[in-house]
């Protein structure tokens, strides 16, 4: 009788809960990826391709990116370890390397701590399975440059698919997209700089090191 | 014996075939469709929420949007019945009707026969059900206004995902984003046009009649 009561009392519970406002994913349920990136600069006009390899363990990064503007088109090779303080331009063609100080922080990929939930949405359809996706929209401001941010990432998995970076004054200004997203790193050497590397001396970073994490890739 | 020779034999058919190029899916799967839109005009700062009813059985759409152009806030009601040939703009606050002669042609929601295959990708993840999407990107240009278009359908169903707009120069004018797409009308009087439109008269149509049929949403 008291498990009769009881079922409908816990049934309710899971719902109540399942129903409540989600809270920032402040880390994607994968620590190793391997995916491909598109970043649209619409004040540019510039479309960037990249791969881009990420290890939340050794707070590694690699991004090889191609891309196009205005007639020139250009290709960048980067390798970020973040535990040693280094990021490194590699230049396999002519056997050179930029190595730069990198005084910014390893930031997850997620959803900032202090972001605002916007609403749940299904990107495609929800009538047939396999023909959307459930995701979740945040807004917020990044403290250090006062820019506002829009992110989707799914409902499941807490897995990257946007993020748009805007002005103070709300003009778009880069949108990144993730997509053919993989878990698992297939060659670890990606986060092995090449031998050519070794003897580059170090160069003192750019700026006051308050440049956002995504402007980093 | 020879059951035994078909089986690898289909089975690598069908393996083939599932690895062709894909062809455009001219028509979602959906006739009836009912869900949300997010157009953005990056030139203007003009991002416009939309409610989209679209019926290809009697080839009659309805969208309501919203937007903000500037510090200007607006709302549109618009009811484009296809086969009449009429569009209406519907005021109820005030109960006045803008009627006007619609000469573009209906057209399906789908991919254009002669849109060029671009690639298929998953948006988000592969790794985990649940947290992707597969998808088709396809690009063309209309041959009325020579402007190109990129557009992403989910590789299951055709549903639509997302519809960009360029100039002929290649500058972003509109993105189209659908999302919470169900299967059906809910209220199928969105696409009769209230008693107060009914003694209006009919203006006749703005331009020349090549406007694209996103342009009209």
């Amino acid at each position: 009788m008291t498990i009769l009561f009881l079922i409908p009392v816990c049934l309710s519970l899971i719902l109540s809960s399942s129903a409540q406002r989600p809270e920032p994913c402040s880390k994607t349920s994968c620590p190793l990826i391997f995916c491909l990136h598109i970043i649209f600069i619409p004040g540019h006009h510039l479309r960037v391709f990249e791969k881009f390899s990420y290890d939340a363990y050794g707070q590694n990064i690699r991004v090889l990116a191609a891309g196009k503007e205005g007639n020139q088109t250009f290709f960048v090779d980067r390798l970020l370890l973040f535990r040693e303080g280094v990021s490194y331009e590699i230049h396999y063609h002519n056997q050179t390397c930029i190595k730069t100080e990198l005084k910014e922080p390893f930031r997850h990929i997620g959803v900032p701590h202090d972001a605002h939930f916007l609403n749940q949405m299904v990107l495609g359809s929800s009538s047939i399975p396999g023909q959307g996706l459930l995701v979740n929209n945040w807004n917020g401001t990044v403290e250090e440059t006062k820019e506002s941010y829009l992110l989707t990432f799914t409902a499941f998995g807490c897995v990257p698919l946007y993020i748009l970076d805007f002005t103070q004054k709300g003009e778009l200004t880069i949108m990144t997209s993730f997509f053919d997203l993989v878990e698992g790193i297939e060659d670890p050497n990606v986060f092995i700089p090449p031998s050519f590397c070794d003897s580059v001396e170090v160069l003192p970073a750019k700026g006051d090191g308050a440049r956002s994490f995504i402007s980093l890739l």
